[in-house]
């Protein structure tokens, strides 16, 4: 079975793909979330394995546009703990380091870190793993990455400072898609919903989009705004809540909830995802 | 009257600044976001000019962090409506260029020009007006930049295509941005309020929060939340709503509110911002 994720090896959406499917995986490296779409729509991959949200750096934004686009299906969760390394080659020391490469989001879980280390320029990468190939590849002995322990051991590079996000919980859901529903849960799972829709323009209109779950004690997860594209400051509201589509109340939940909206999708229901440290391998 | 904004000349955010202050503003241009909040708040200029949405790229969440760390009130708003233009070296001619740099949300505005031109490679940038200056610093002849007209005229560069930009009605919201809230507003301009809270863990504590709004039929126009810092996935509300915090029934649905919850900030009353195309200027 192969999962498409965006990157190289050793980033975290590979790590998160390795723990939610094991060793039943093949994990392919693509060049963008575009692509990674793309292979699960065109079927050459099962799976793909996209960040969704951050705790520190809040949503991945581009994804959920691109979940609304591609007309893929919400299969699974994960919640993965991210640990940030600074990752160096094997002859540079701390007293060297003058730049660090990263993707943004990592560097700005690591601003206490910077911070304090202010002889250190941060400058923007692509993703955390391709800071460290271009420390790398390009022989820099003045420079660092930050990426993940694993980044380290699959490049082979030397790790200057262990964990250095600011937050010990610092932790990033990611979400696996599909090209179809996933129809059967498992019995004893705890599963959620995730929808898309848009409200008629009538007064209170958001709060009565809420209503229809609060009054049938539906608990909600998470609410996301996204503007509405060539509709000016009009939203698309992404919304999760607990339960399945297909089951009582939450089915009438729905129906209540289409009476009112000028737009509606089901993303699809899955289990509700744990939360899990990466275990980090030497490959071969 | 010193006004901050992040970026080079030419970048939107001057832009918005030049429109909301006339010329009684002076600009002063900075290297980040932070160095905007900073200006404002050690007093060394009276505003700040910060982006804090985009119809297409949706919301610049650093932005709203930044509003809440720095202790920093919204004193205004505008929305400018943002005309993307290719800017290239004057010998630079449409089939020389291979590489197309901007800022990301730029190029997201842009995406279906860029995919009718797929021999244009997109590169990343810190701001639109950034990109202008690397093509022309570095003498790029197989390069271009996507900004603003104002940016092509400052650096006196050559526009090759105007208005490529995905949306007609694409806009962005900037926030002007001071030390102390402005108190007195005038009289018959239209008022909005924006606040930031977090809920207790009660049930359907987010519909609860938009209840005391809606039950005394106060109009919302916003709702954004943010993750907590080192408290997993937790959110921080940001609700811009109809009205001055000092009018009724503003002033009870705030009292009402701030019974359930956990923190509570106003960040301020100000007048509802209007919409405007941005004055192009040969400055001397």
């Amino acid at each position: 079975m192969n999962v498409a994720f965006a990157g190289e090896r050793g980033s975290f959406a590979e790590l998160a793909a390795e723990e939610y499917f094991g060793k039943t995986a093949t994990l392919k490296p693509v060049t963008s979330f575009d692509e990674v779409f793309g292979a699960v729509m065109d079927g050459s991959v099962a799976y793909g394995s996209i960040p969704i949200e951050n705790t520190r750096a809040g949503s991945v934004h581009g994804n959920y546009d691109l979940l609304l686009d591609s007309g893929c299906s919400i299969a699974g969760e994960l919640n993965l703990k991210i640990g940030q390394f600074l990752i160096v080659n094997k002859e540079t020391s701390l007293r060297n380091v003058r730049r660090v490469f990263s993707h943004p989001h990592a560097l700005a879980q690591c601003r206490h870190y910077l911070s304090q280390h202010p002889d250190m320029k941060p400058e923007e990468t692509i993703n955390t793993a391709a800071a460290v190939k271009k420390v790398k590849d390009e022989k820099l002995h003045d420079a660092a990455a930050i990426a993940s322990m694993q980044a380290a051991i699959d490049f082979d590079m030397k790790i200057l400072a262990k964990n250095i996000q600011d937050d010990n919980n610092n932790t990033t859901r990611f979400l696996f898609i599909a090209k179809r529903p996933r129809i059967k849960q498992p019995a004893n799972e705890k599963v959620k919903t995730s929808i898309v829709f848009s409200m008629k323009n009538i007064p209170g209109a958001l709060f009565k989009s809420l209503a229809v779950f609060s009054l049938r004690d539906i608990d909600l997860y998470k609410i996301e705004s996204r503007p509405m594209f060539g509709a000016g400051f009009q939203y698309l509201f992404y919304l999760d809540f607990d339960g399945d589509k297909h089951c009582t109340p939450q089915k009438e939940a729905l129906r209540h909830l289409q009476e009112m909206t000028t737009f509606y999708r089901c993303l699809g229901s899955y289990p509700v995802g744990n939360t899990v440290a990466p275990k980090y391998v030497k490959r071969t």
